[in-house]
C-alpha cells in the first residue's frame, strides 16, 4: 500500500512541509554518512525559509487553543474516558506553555555567524564546494563530537515548535478514519467539513498515483498512470481518511 | 591537514563544481540510505542548471585539444618516458572521441518526462513532500532494482563528460607541486602564470581557513580564524601548489 497525504489548507501545507523537513533534519543529524551534512544544512535552511513565510509559532498556538476548546467539550460527558481526555488536555497545555516561552522561531539560527555565512551560497547549484564555503569545509573536519554538539544546539532551538507540531498533527490525523472508496474511471470527488488533511492508501500494484486538488470543504482526486503520465481511466479502489 | 582547492578562472570554477556534483551523484546513486534520493536528484538537477550556464562539452573538447598540443611537444624529447607520454596522448584521444560522439549534454535528462516533472518543485523549500511530487513518491516505492536501473540510465548519459573532466582535472592538478609557504601575518600573495587551480594544505590545528581571491595571473590568500570569523594575524605555514 502506498500512503499519500494532501493538505487542504495553505497552513496545513506548511505544517506538513515543516514536519517533513524536521524528519530529514533529525535523520541526517547523526552525520553517519559523509554527505549527511548536505541534507542537514539544506533542511535547516529550508525551515528558515518557511519560517519567513508564515508565523508558525503564533499559528500553532492558535491551533492548539482551538484543539483544547474542542476537547473540553468532552469533559464530564458520559462514556468518554476522562483519564485519557485529561492526558490530552495536559499535553496540549504543556506544549502550549513551552511554545509560548520559546524564542522567536529560528531567531538564534539566523543570528549564528557560521550558519548565516553558509546559508547564502548553499542554494547555488554546486555551491557547497570548498572554495565557495571554506568555513563549512573547515567545520566538516572538526571532530564528530563537536559537530554533533553544534547540530544539537541548533536543532534544540526548534524543539518546542517541533513537539507542538507533532501533537497538533497527531490530533488532526486521529480525527479521520480510513474508509474504502472507489474512484470511478480513476476520478473521485467529495465534500469535506473544514478538513485539513486528506490521507490515502493506494495499492502499489495499480501503478497509479493521485493528483489532488481542493480546499477544506471540497476536493477532487484524479489518478494518474505512472508509466504513461496520463490520467488513469479504470476504476481504482483506495482507502480515504478525511482529517 | 586540511585540503582546499580554489579555481582561478570562471571555467575552472564550473569544472570543480561539476566534479563535486558528479561525486555526490555517484555516492548517492546506491540509494542505501532512505534519504539518498534527495542528494541524488538535487545533484542531478544542479548539474542540469550548470549545463545551462556554459557549454561544458565544447569547453572540454577545446581544453583536451590544448592539453594534447602541450603533451605533443614532448614527443621524441630525450629523457621523457615515451611510453607514458603515449598513454596520455591515447587517453586524451579516446576521451575526446567519446565526448564528441556523445549527445548534447543533459539533453535526454531534460527530455525525460519523470525528471522534468519533479525538477521544478525540487528546489522549493520542503518541496519534496508526497503532495508536491506524488510521482516521485510513487517512484520511491518501486523495487530497488528498478530505481537503480533508472539511476544508471540517467547517469550513463553523463559518462563521456565525466570521464573527460576527470582526465582534464587530473592533468591540470599534476602540473603543480606542493611547496611550503608562509603567510606572514596571515596574508600571502603571489603571481601565477595562466594557472587554473590553487591547491592548499593547511594544518587543521591552526584553526584557520583560507579566503582566496584572484585570477589566473595573480592571487591573494587571507587566512581567517574559524572561531572568531576575523582575519588571522599570525604567521601561517602551509603548502601551496599552483596548477
Amino acid at each position: 500500500m502506498l500512503k499519500f497525504e494532501h493538505p487542504l489548507t495553505e497552513k496545513a501545507r506548511i505544517y506538513l512541509r515543516v514536519e517533513a523537513l524536521m524528519g530529514q533534519l533529525h535523520k541526517s543529524a547523526s552525520f553517519e554518512a559523509p554527505l549527511d551534512y548536505q541534507l542537514f544544512f539544506r533542511s535547516l535552511f529550508d525551515l528558515l525559509d518557511l519560517f519567513e513565510q508564515i508565523h508558525i509559532k503564533s499559528e500553532l498556538t492558535k491551533d492548539l487553543e482551538k484543539q483544547k476548546l474542542t476537547f473540553k467539550n468532552w469533559v464530564n460527558v458520559p462514556g468518554v474516558d476522562q483519564a485519557i481526555l485529561n492526558d490530552v488536555l495536559n499535553d496540549i497545555d504543556d506544549n502550549f506553555r513551552c511554545l509560548m516561552s520559546a524564542e522567536r522561531l529560528g531567531q538564534s539560527l539566523k543570528d549564528e555567524r557560521f550558519l548565516s555565512a553558509i546559508r547564502q551560497r548553499f542554494s547555488l547549484p554546486g555551491g557547497t564546494c570548498c572554495f565557495d564555503l571554506p568555513s563549512l569545509h573547515y567545520w566538516l573536519h572538526l571532530p564528530l563530537e563537536k559537530r554533533l554538539s553544534d547540530a544539537k544546539k541548533w536543532t534544540d532551538t526548534l524543539k518546542p515548535m517541533n513537539n507542538a507540531l507533532d501533537l497538533l498533527l497527531k490530533l488532526i490525523r486521529e480525527i479521520g478514519r480510513y474508509k474504502p472508496q472507489v474512484a470511478n474511471n480513476g476520478f473521485f470527488q467529495s465534500e469535506a467539513d473544514e478538513a485539513n488533511i486528506l490521507r490515502l492508501q493506494v495499492p502499489l500494484k495499480r501503478g497509479v498515483y493521485p493528483m489532488i486538488s481542493g480546499h477544506k470543504n471540497r476536493f477532487a482526486i484524479k489518478f494518474m498512470n505512472f508509466e504513461t503520465g496520463m490520467a488513469y481511466s479504470q476504476d481504482v479502489e483506495f482507502d480515504l481518511a478525511i482529517c
